[in-house]
């Protein structure tokens, strides 16, 4: 059975989401749009054979030949059309930022508890890299010759863009680029974030102009690890994503990742991904694939509203971090039984 | 519009295809199965909503539900049921070897030509292989700084597996596991194999009973660049490939493959892909949605006929080198035009 | 001409300085020796040649037969020794720390501006390391394609011993281990440090007991480039030092060293140094041999008193912090011209 | 006690070495030169405190200031030289080759063997390179956890120099730079080398007029060992020895070494080393340094006549297969009991 999939924003990452599921994955088809700009939802129907369009988000969650959602607007609309996907039962793939506050996406998870079924799937999509995914299962004790690593204690990020568009903002620096590291860090530490602090080294003169780039994000896990994330989004050279954990009796960390090594001019060398889509192109696949499976088989995994709703507390914690300069405390309940693992 | 794929031979290597086109691909759903165990057959199909089992080779490849064939049969069969879907008109998938000896190759080919188009691709799965690719843009060109290495004079290959099955001969050694090099060879150096000389170094006491095994396979192109193929199939270690073309001012290699590096008992390590499926999956994935895609459009892509007969011509040349311990020319006509680039 | 050292305290690290004078470096001799311990000093002395022995140091320092000093006696002791020998225009060699406290490397430093000449030089083996140098090369511009990398923005450190002595104390791994991240960052960046901070991360189990390990010390150059430096005593794996610096247009890293690499048992592996001695035995090498050379050429190059007096004014100020949990200013006057580069 | 060593041909190589003993190493003078230029020898001395001139190679060797001969004069004088010195009952390191002809070799043999006691050092530096050192101790059962690789089976081999000069033939590629690997190979498997043959595959275009180049020589050891070397001297891309023996269940191989990592414009590089100085300057510090201790304890190590002797063996055979195109056997009687291990 394959599931038809309705989606809500068809802007770049939306129309790239419709590419995977008619072209890429399996088991899904898109047989409904809507965007703000009518045009534009017009012009992506026009390419999808038998899709139709819908004038509002509404609509085409209530179409009957809608079985799934697939929420691709921008972070202010998120809200509104996953709690409407709630209500009308139907699973709902929602692109990070689950929603821009985390008070909104406290409604989110009461909605949906409200439901009595995990319905949404937030898109921290790196949680289906082949790396990150190697290195939660050495963590998890999988390791060379089944030996485990012992607690971790630190994780080291980096995270590279070569360059961003002069919009861009240094809170967009946590809210846009940390905020995958905040939910891959709660992913392989398997706890929450307790504390933020952010730091201001010397700034690239790269950098448009008004951007503190880069900066060093601080975060605390509730047993006390401690994670350092350099980020940096002009960083020009490349598009760099690094990671290591280090454990009680050894480290894990994202390896280099090049299909060749070429040997000229008195150098050996690898490539470095030039954009995220070049990095991450397989991890979106895999995620939206699963997301298929699952909804065919009316089961839900992958990161959840809770998952969402933490990052958001800890991005919130964070910017308030870089205004004050101090270790700010992420305000979050307990874990609702609801969210247990 | 879904490819309608009727598979023939619903071993392994069926079986596996057959989950890729219904579970991991798109564009393909698979109606109707055949192999000479009708229970196998039968109990494939019952898994495949709406497909049906065929007596024979030839009713399955009649079938009006049948837009496409996938012949995974055992390597004798495949002459004929290539040459009865070419007559059908349908594109055909044939997995490595197109037929077991070059003249039944041969006349595949002047089936396909007769009928006046390209309808058959054959399995050489490695031209898929991110790896293989980007060593083939690098030698076309697109090397870092879109420096060129200059002509290609030399290529050091290994094929390692960790071990194979008793049955497994010397000669499987050549026709099994060196033809993927003999087909990557003259695809990535763009002209074909004319000699063939092997060297049987000190066996392995992990070998099989009367398996010779290493083998150094040689092989010349016709411009006189010269590869050593290291054939090891009880290495081990691990599944290992590896390739380096070395050109007039630099080479290109095959990267080590390894999602994470991990350091502990002092030692940094990452890890060696377990089998072929390990190694390869990807390229398998990509491979036949490649086929779908081309069956789809009406067009014709990747190895071809005159591929699966110049491997079989470069097969026996190096399996008479084996037996006679001397270079051995091979023995082959000029490309028709009809298989022209 | 053959420079002759006179050696004063001839415990682990001295004898292991006898031992590179006498049996792998040119151009010196040991032709005295001191230590606390009579008894030591003369079994040391009965393996040289022509040695002699001193009751105190200020005997050795006197002695005719002593060209240049050595001074690898215990901190406490070394502002004494140093000035002696400054006293006495003779070149000096310091183990680090120069001395215990800033206080007394000012002192140290008004000597030798007193004696109007630098006579000291003092023990940061890893300026002497082909790692680090060519770091150091990169950042000065000497890069692939001679393209520099821009202004250094952070530097990422990491310091892993496989374990410490139960005697060592969280202090220490300041004062003992991180000193040389230290004395490094100051000359990479060839600027001061101007604060630290000190974080303390979860704890790991296998620390010997009330040693707080691993420690994150984070330091800030003038120019506002913010180093981070993990500070790992027990780390169990292996004795590991890295090192990353980011700059405006891409970054350089110490490399894994391993002579070797070896595949077994799906592993690609190569070694990590089992301690100190093993990773940079050719640094002290070199340090000394450089050191050699230049009392010979009547010369003075490497760490100076300055350079001394800086790690323990920044040592002072990480102390400060990782008592009070503080960013701590690090307090220091203005370089005098006499120690300008 | 310093060794007086007399160096005969103060060419570059002997330069090079005299550098070695008065600038790096310890326990050595040079005390006497002599050159068939006697201007150069002049020169040289010059720069040399208490250095005398001889007007014969045999005079340098009788002089009682010169307690063991240096022989870097060229090839075809090194017979008579290092015979002399064996006459004289003086220690004699002779660079490679030992003498041109194993014919030359075996008189020497004769000469120390008649002598009563092993006086000949060969200059096969490579046995002191930290990576073969690495990979001959992984062999030997030191590998990683004590893990033996098991028999080994299969050498792959590249010998790639940037450029030679245009008086380069293609017997030098052999006789000059295959000799390295020849004996490389006896002392890494620990075995004698029974044949040889020489393959000439595409001629790259950037060799000098008339040399062929690349070549691939292959080689067979006594228990049947095969190993494949491309030498390949107009590489262009700079100066890179690669190694990689192939055993029962692992294999072992020369790493890559590049003291730092650097990340710009889409890559991450490693340096190559310009040419055989950079490569293997520490191998030839560390050679003399061995053979400076060994004359100084009265003993010997090192590669020996009989290495010497064998390596002319293996290279004639080299030759002839180049001439003739066919695996040639290398003729060569039994190890003398004097050479016994």
């Amino acid at each position: 059975m394959s599931v038809r999939v309705g989606v809500i924003g068809v802007g770049m990452i939306g129309q790239d989401h419709i590419r995977r599921i008619t072209q890429v994955l399996t088991g899904g088809s898109v047989t409904a749009v809507n965007d703000v700009d009518a045009a534009r939802a017009g012009q992506v129907a026009a390419g999808l054979p038998g899709a139709s369009t819908h004038a509002t988000a509404q609509d085409l969650i209530a179409d009957g030949n809608v079985d799934a959602v697939l929420v691709a607007s921008w972070g202010p609309a998120h809200e509104e059309q996953v709690v409407a996907a709630i209500a009308a039962g139907k699973p709902v793939f929602c692109e990070k930022p689950l929603a821009p506050s985390s008070a909104a996406c406290q409604r989110i998870m009461d909605a949906e508890m409200a439901a009595g079924r995990r319905l949404v799937q937030v898109g921290f999509m790196r949680r289906y890299d082949a790396g990150y995914r190697a290195m939660k299962a050495t963590l998890d004790g999988a390791g060379p010759d089944g030996a485990g690593l012992g607690a971790p204690l630190l994780m080291h990020c980096a995270h590279r863009n070569p360059s961003v568009p002069d919009y861009f903002t240094t809170d967009m620096i946590i809210s846009d680029s940390a905020v995958h590291e905040i939910d891959i860090v709660r992913w392989l530490f398997g706890e929450e974030i307790v504390a933020a602090s952010v730091l201001t080294p010397r700034r690239t003169s790269r950098a448009p102009d008004g951007l503190q780039d880069p900066l060093i994000l601080l975060l605390e896990t509730a047993s006390g690890a401690l994670v350092d994330d350099e980020l940096f989004v002009s960083a020009r050279y490349g598009y760099d994503v690094r990671g290591e954990v280090v454990c009680e009796t050894g480290t894990v960390a994202l390896a280099d990742v090049s299909e060749v090594t070429v040997r000229t001019q008195n150098r050996h060398s690898g490539r470095v991904p030039v954009d995220w889509r070049d990095r991450f192109i397989r991890a979106y696949d895999t995620e939206l694939q699963e997301w298929l499976d699952a909804v065919a088989a009316g089961t839900s995994t992958g990161p959840t509203s809770w998952d969402g709703f933490a990052a958001a507390a800890v991005t919130d914690a964070a910017l308030e971090a870089l205004r004050n300069g101090q270790r700010t405390a992420v305000s979050m309940p307990e874990r609702p039984e609801f969210y247990a693992k």
